[in-house]
């Protein structure tokens, strides 16, 4: 990809209480005055990888074509974790390596990957603990310039990228309960499940619900207006992961799931034993 | 209005956390990559259509004409509450047809409404729980280009829309004093009260104070500066409202005061005796 | 300086939930179209203008010549405090006159400073406590656009402005140790410290580690992966100031350290009085 749109994405977990970000979009506009600086998000929780990935994973096909990310969840900042540069298809990565690109790279087709060592792109001075500043912020602002990846360092395989490892649903009954986790959390209390919705897609059937540890079945509705207030249920969420919430109150505070929690997804078991009774028939 | 500054100024009560707003910008930055995006504040209390009202329709005159209001405090969501694009004499606004406008339509000459229902303005997919990203984020950008908004769908009558009740002071002593409400509370526990200062300008008075309902009054001044460090006041809000603070305090916690908090305003009395007693001297 | 990047960046104590940095972006919007916006950070602690002050003078480096700031900490707002313009050899700072500009006039050369007085570059109708919105945006909006900043009022010696004192750090021992403090926790529970990166130069000796109260010594590292998970160390911050942190842990919280509490830096006095021998023996 060639950057067109001169947009350069930012998402780390350094929260907005700090000037870190500001810092880092100073540095931008200064060596790429023409670029406009979005924020994807700075809440990604403190050192979380995996959320991080999953994150910039859903969001980057909102974005246009040629968006530079600048990603960093940076638990390893100043030890010899690479950094990188990821040219996808459709955009530019970059990124510590650390495996915060994992979902980029499952979701969009990699082009070329580089590791980031030329010092010409990097702030003069490189503190050891802020390379969102020192080095991530400057590379992206290049790159939105134009400057050709291949510039920044040796090109490396993607596969040679740290990976970190996204959950894995299982089924042992064929694929009408499938064992999940609960991800996420978000601000309205909201959960994100490991359930993605291409597991309802499984003879073009809705699920029952999700069941949770305690035995509580949340029944599957399209949206929160299908229940009453107040009560709890499980959907289809927006970017693709079911999700579980409560009509105009806080999931995760009322029924005290939290991430890691075991989930289980029931697809119908009934009506699939109707089908099965009338194929049989058939 | 045709819109001028392709300016996209956004209020959510998504808050920052998550990457929900970030989406929204992409999609917008996507469709509209000359337009400027500004956050008006994504801080709304979860589903506080009432508060979201307030502060779009205080705000909005300070944003320049032509821009373009994306406006989502959303509980009714995938219901079948309408999306509505308004256009008035000075701006243009595109939220959920739950009340959200109210206080932009009671400040600002409406000159259009639309019910938005053409999908060649929104995302080729909708989910049923984000319609921030998929149906009023892409139908702004059009906007900001200059898509006509008659193109959207049907006209409707901007008195068609929902209302939210804004709460309305009353008084019982023909003017002088008036029961009112704390609406809300800022980030430095300020109280924002339901009095709007136009009530000051009666006979040309000033208040007294505000009495809470334990009988304590809090003595209307100018600014904080006029009372000693850590005393309470009421003041003329920065908005159009009167206030309750505490010069370097937390009003909300020290004074205990919430929102729907019942207060009185007082308007001197006693002066307008006098004033009464010289009238009758001339 | 003339501001050459038309880029705008703001500081305040307002925080996010509140509309309030929304309505001086669209006070900046309208009169500046062309501007760019940029957060520095909304973040700052209440009317804290030390912390405003530090932050404000360590970010502005990383911000393009002729960058316009609005820094808005202002516990005096609505009383008789004034309001000035900065220009210095690099940018513009814009900002009540309460010391929040001394670290950037520590740190910058200062070229000229105005008393602004001139209503023609304030907005029509000024409240008495939102200053930001009403004074401090327009003012910088004009400054953007080119406006001469000795059009805002009376020029005044920089040297005349309003001083808060930074911490001090101070030695009896010929340097090899420092009494100093905790100046702020980040948000990932790290502790920025009174102790700049300037002492750590004193004969070429990196540090032995800093002493907090109980006697505990944090030893110096150059980075979090030189300490095993969950250790403590001291270290270079990024800002050029030492900080205290955990690696993947929360040294504020667990070490129970907060802004104020006493610190001793200690600069290898062993490694000193071998060198003093040495000295000696040659």
């Amino acid at each position: 990809m060639k950057p067109s749109s001169q947009l350069v994405a930012l998402m780390t977990d350094f929260g907005l209480q700090d000037p870190y970000v500001g810092m880092m979009k100073g540095v931008i506009a200064g060596l790429s005055p023409f670029s406009s600086i979005v924020d994807l998000t700075h809440g990604i929780q403190a050192q979380n990888v995996l959320q991080g990935a999953l994150y910039l994973g859903l969001s980057a096909p909102y974005f246009p074509d040629g968006t530079v990310f600048v990603a960093v969840v940076d638990p390893g900042v100043g030890t010899n974790r690479k950094a990188v540069a990821l040219v996808t298809e459709k955009q530019f990565f970059v990124a510590p390596d650390n495996g915060l690109l994992s979902y980029v790279m499952k979701t969009q087709k990699s082009e070329a990957c580089y590791s980031i060592t030329n010092p010409s792109f990097m702030l003069p001075v490189q503190s050891a603990t802020f390379h969102g500043r020192d080095i991530f912020a400057p590379v992206a602002a290049h790159l939105a310039n134009g400057t050709d990846p291949a510039n920044l360092g040796d090109a490396i395989e993607p596969e040679q990228c740290v990976e970190v490892v996204l959950p894995e649903n299982s089924s042992t009954d064929g694929g009408f309960s499938w064992k999940g986790e609960v991800l996420f959390t978000d601000v309205y209390g909201n959960l994100v499940t490991s359930f993605t919705d291409g597991l309802l897609n499984r003879e073009g059937e809705p699920a029952v619900g999700i069941r949770m540890e305690n035995g509580t079945v949340l029944p599957f509705h399209r949206t929160y207006g299908d229940v009453d207030e107040g009560k709890a249920l499980s959907y289809r969420g927006s970017s693709g992961f079911l999700e579980i919430g409560i009509r105009n109150g806080n999931a995760s505070r009322s029924l005290g799931l939290r991430p890691g929690d075991s989930i289980v997804l029931l697809l119908k078991p009934e009506t699939s034993q109707e089908r099965h009774t009338e194929r049989h028939r058939r």
